[in-house]
């Protein structure tokens, strides 16, 4: 059996595991991730965790081939080069990620590969999770901002400056308040993301009138438990400006099956079901019988998908 | 040089050619479709058209290695059958296309091949026209409908039950009228078809309490042009709206190029500008530069990548 490292790098956190060639996590660590002290810091700090758990493996005698990284940020994969990142990061972008990390490491160049981490998250689903087993699939998921990635044979569609996946900045009718549509992170307007994602859910719940002070998303989701017809009515809308959002997208790409992720998705069914209401009526004909699935492997999906890039194709 | 019969079956006409390993159409025939007496009529019928072909081409000593189709329809790639097509060719849907192509020409079965018109249309384009040479792209065709191919690598993506490319079917702002969603030929409504196709923009003109007897899109673009302010803002609408399009979907794949063909788009400047405007408004940061180009290669374009479907990568 071969293993590797998988590498979860995310804006707060970086988890770290070793991976079995059949995709278990045998054991795995997580770090605080360095986000105000830049490229090289991280690079330093990201390479001792992955150090600490290779001598781990060695100790119990597992064949270690190389190290996946799944990072934040949009990620040059053939290069290794983080090609931009948000605030969330300091100093992430232009850093030669995997070229730092085989340095660090001692490693040849070819053993540490990257993508960005939504994608090393599809791959995951898609290789030993929800998605196992088929030829393709989307995975959308709806947290702190809303992502996706189509894994098509195997592979992630990346895209060709590696931005694919960016599902959440497409137009959405449900991101429109008064005629205006709702400003959106990416400096646009009316997509999806402004509507969909969980800072949108408290947002719209303000916007439709909300007067209760809620912090985030599960705030709006404990009044709309305790029946606050606001806050119901603002889950409502976001979980069905998602669910149209991944019905289009599915028409669009026509994947075997669709996986539904992130924060949002483990609020169960006060979101679950109106955005797979949503999903359902934008169907084609075609596509009635899609399967919509939630997530299996969590947390770990990331690492596991990421670990993946440089694990030789199981037969 | 190889030489293969690329056939373009839609609603109204069939138009095949004999089409060089590079591309060049060298001779060509259209007839009628025979879109209400069924699958076998038409089967005959084409099958007599490319049978001429072959003749010419045999007579001129070229060495054709086999037949490709572009049809409309839902088209089944691996198995050459019509998986679904709509009351414009009636019949047609349960078609064994291939199979029955190559029966009656006394071919081999693998030597005909189909696929979608449209993605036929966007082979052609990726192969020689105003996609050649990239590693991949969007083709969208505004017409009649809307639909589109996503081609990587040189292949369209089908989907999984070669429904991929229904980029016609997902939400639109734009396809509200006050607060109401615009009905889709689909059966849903307040998709992109519903207010970027053709006979959209006749319905938005009618929408918009435009009084002039228009009878279909050239009608309001001849009003347009005219200075008519109903019809400038119901192209100005239906073009922004198709721009939207596009741009959400280029954010999500990311292509190397965006091709736009269709009727539509060879209403030249009145409607691509706003097209291209919105289209460009609705880019993430990491497209900015993205090139959006119009089809080249008009109404051969299906023909041809019909054909490259049976022709061997050219190195």
């Amino acid at each position: 059996m071969m293993y590797a490292i998988g590498v979860d790098l995310g804006g707060t956190k970086t988890a770290a595991g070793v991976v079995s060639g059949d995709g278990e996590v045998l054991f795995s660590e997580t770090i605080p991730t360095l986000n105000r002290d830049g490229g090289d810091a991280i690079l330093d700090a990201t390479a001792a965790l992955v150090s600490s758990l290779m001598v781990r493996a060695q100790a119990e005698g597992l064949d270690v081939v190389g190290v996946g990284v799944g990072s934040a940020g949009v990620i040059d994969a053939a290069h290794g080069v983080v090609v931009s990142a948000t605030d969330a990061i300091l100093g992430w972008a232009g850093t030669e990620l995997t070229a730092g990390l085989a340095r660090r490491l001692g490693l040849a160049p070819e053993a540490v590969q990257a993508v960005n981490d939504v994608h090393a998250h599809a791959l995951g689903e898609s290789w030993t999770g929800s998605a196992a087993g088929t030829a393709s699939s989307l995975l959308v998921a709806f947290g702190t901002g809303v992502g996706g990635s189509f894994v098509l044979a195997g592979h992630p569609v990346l895209g060709h400056r590696y931005a694919g996946g960016h599902v959440g900045h497409f137009a959405s009718p449900y991101a429109f308040h008064e005629g205006q549509a709702v400003p959106c992170v990416c400096g646009g307007a009316g997509h999806v993301e402004a509507i969909a994602s969980g800072p949108a859910i408290r947002e719209a719940y303000v916007r439709l009138g909300g007067k209760e002070p809620v912090l985030d998303a599960r705030g709006v989701f404990a009044l709309a438990g305790a029946s606050d017809a606001i806050a119901i009515k603002a889950v409502g809308i976001c979980a069905a400006a998602a669910g149209q959002a991944v019905g289009g997208l599915a028409n669009i790409l026509d994947p075997e099956v669709v996986v539904v992720s992130g924060g949002l998705s483990d609020a169960g069914a006060p979101w679950w079901r109106p955005m797979e209401r949503a999903l359902r009526a934008e169907l084609l004909p075609a596509l009635l019988g899609l399967p919509v699935l939630p997530a299996k492997l969590g947390n770990a999906a990331a690492m596991v998908g990421a670990a993946r890039l440089v694990l030789t194709t199981p037969s």
